[in-house]
């Protein structure tokens, strides 16, 4: 697993004073808290979308929102991503202008295609049901994974979520080879990527902006897990990237559930150290 | 407490076939989800925002996020709410239109304010990080509350979760009232409303459009409740409408915190049987 910089760290962290009710009265002690901020993304310059996100790793997650949402099919239509400094009052704002290596027309399709003018929450806006699910391909991926394999992953993506740790507060996903021996432990299955963020959906687009930099998509033989539950966006992120395992710690939805069925993607839910559910494509658990 | 409608709780969970993994092989099982579907929005027969939700209680979710977002600052604001019959094939979409009572130049002003053409997700399609934090009243109440009221708050809440206990699928906020003996427990708190979603901020929604509908804003003697983690968002709803005192299963962003400060707002994060924190104003936990 790559190196987290501490500086990432601790962007992710703020401490606070708070007082703690325990045996009828209020202590004060001091507590860490997990940073949400907000942050604009650009597109060539224009105004394009805000999301409440914890700092670090900025250009993957424009990077991932871009391809999950379909504006951005290839690394090679993002020719650059920057990050822009714009001071308002006295705080540095946070500002990321992408790009993109896209001609004007298709890009304006895809615009059109997926946001429309005075469009605004939810699911990024698309103003009508027609527009959220968007065309993806059919997963292909011959991955069988064992039973006891999937039992270890809630261990390994623990270990590796430290602002969870320091803060209680943070969603994480992380990307999981099967390819044995990535992390040299031998085990058939590795932990490559981890991502801690305020916004589960964030977490998914960092891990899958990391992948599309590196070239890695799409992601055939790795299974990505996230905390808490799993939601139709969560799949539609995962199957952009052509993952074929997306596990979680908690339950899926209905809607989660059947965009799965027809994608191809095997769906894992109540993932713990003692057992798991399995709601879709269960051929590839063996 | 209101009774749930026996459909609301049907429309809630859908019956799916799954796969239990226990002790080294995977036996089918009948599950049950949370339903997850599209809400589409409409302002006066436009097409305005699809929000992923669970049906039920539609008409408070639109109301709840229009107030939420300074749409619709009063009851008297909203003339009409139609559920409007779409067919798209075989599936009847969940589409609502909401007919404003507020001047044409009026709303084109509060469009503007808070949306801009091609914007799309996060918190809403607001397009620059100004229009995230909109004026919001001060929070005026003089209520107070006693530790011990405060650990009653999750079983009352817990128990009130019918849709969660069949699932685990989905996310709650509970409105609490500080008078005596609404729920005729005498336990000088009670439950006034739950809502279930797959979305927090969605039951949130739900409960403040309920409670506009209801005349009850601002809420000045209630406490509002959520599963999960405490957002910058959850706290702007809350102090749409004007709750002092708000409270979290599990730890507040950083933003949260700021955000409530700010506003006059009391947050409670870690809320469980044996304690809980207090993250701003605890001059009103006594």
């Amino acid at each position: 697993m790559e190196n987290t910089r501490q500086s990432d760290t601790d962007r992710s962290i703020r401490h606070a004073s708070a007082r703690r009710w325990r045996d009828g009265s209020l202590e004060p002690f001091a507590d860490s808290l997990a940073v949400e901020e907000p942050l604009e993304i650009r597109l060539g310059g224009r105004r394009f979308t805000v999301t409440m996100r914890t700092p670090g790793h900025d250009e993957e997650l424009a990077a991932g929102f871009l391809l999950a949402e379909g504006f951005v099919n290839s690394p090679e239509e993002i020719s650059e991503v920057r990050i822009v400094p714009v001071r308002r009052g006295a705080a540095q704002e946070n500002v990321i202008d992408v790009i993109l290596a896209i001609p004007a027309g298709q890009l304006r399709d895809r615009l059109r295609r997926n946001f429309v003018v005075s469009s605004s929450c939810g699911i990024c806006g698309k103003t009508s049901i027609d527009a959220i699910e968007r065309r993806i391909e059919p997963i292909e991926s011959a991955l069988r994974l064992g039973g006891a394999s999937m039992l270890k992953l809630p261990a390994m993506m623990r270990e590796a979520q430290t602002v969870f740790r320091a803060t209680g507060g943070l969603h994480a996903a992380a990307l999981f080879s099967a390819a044995p021996a990535l992390n040299g432990a031998g085990s058939g299955i590795g932990l490559v990527l981890l991502r801690e963020d305020v916004g589960r959906h964030n977490a998914v687009d960092k891990i899958v902006g990391r992948a599309l930099m590196d070239r890695m998509l799409p992601l055939k033989n790795a299974i990505l897990m996230v905390s808490g539950r799993l939601s139709f966006e969560i799949v539609q992120k995962a199957a952009a990237a052509g993952v074929p395992i997306l596990a979680a710690v908690s339950a899926p939805s209905s809607l989660a559930v059947e965009l799965a069925e027809r994608v191809g993607m095997t769906t894992v839910g109540f993932l713990r150290e003692g057992g798991f559910n399995v709601y879709t494509h269960p051929e590839r658990i063996v």
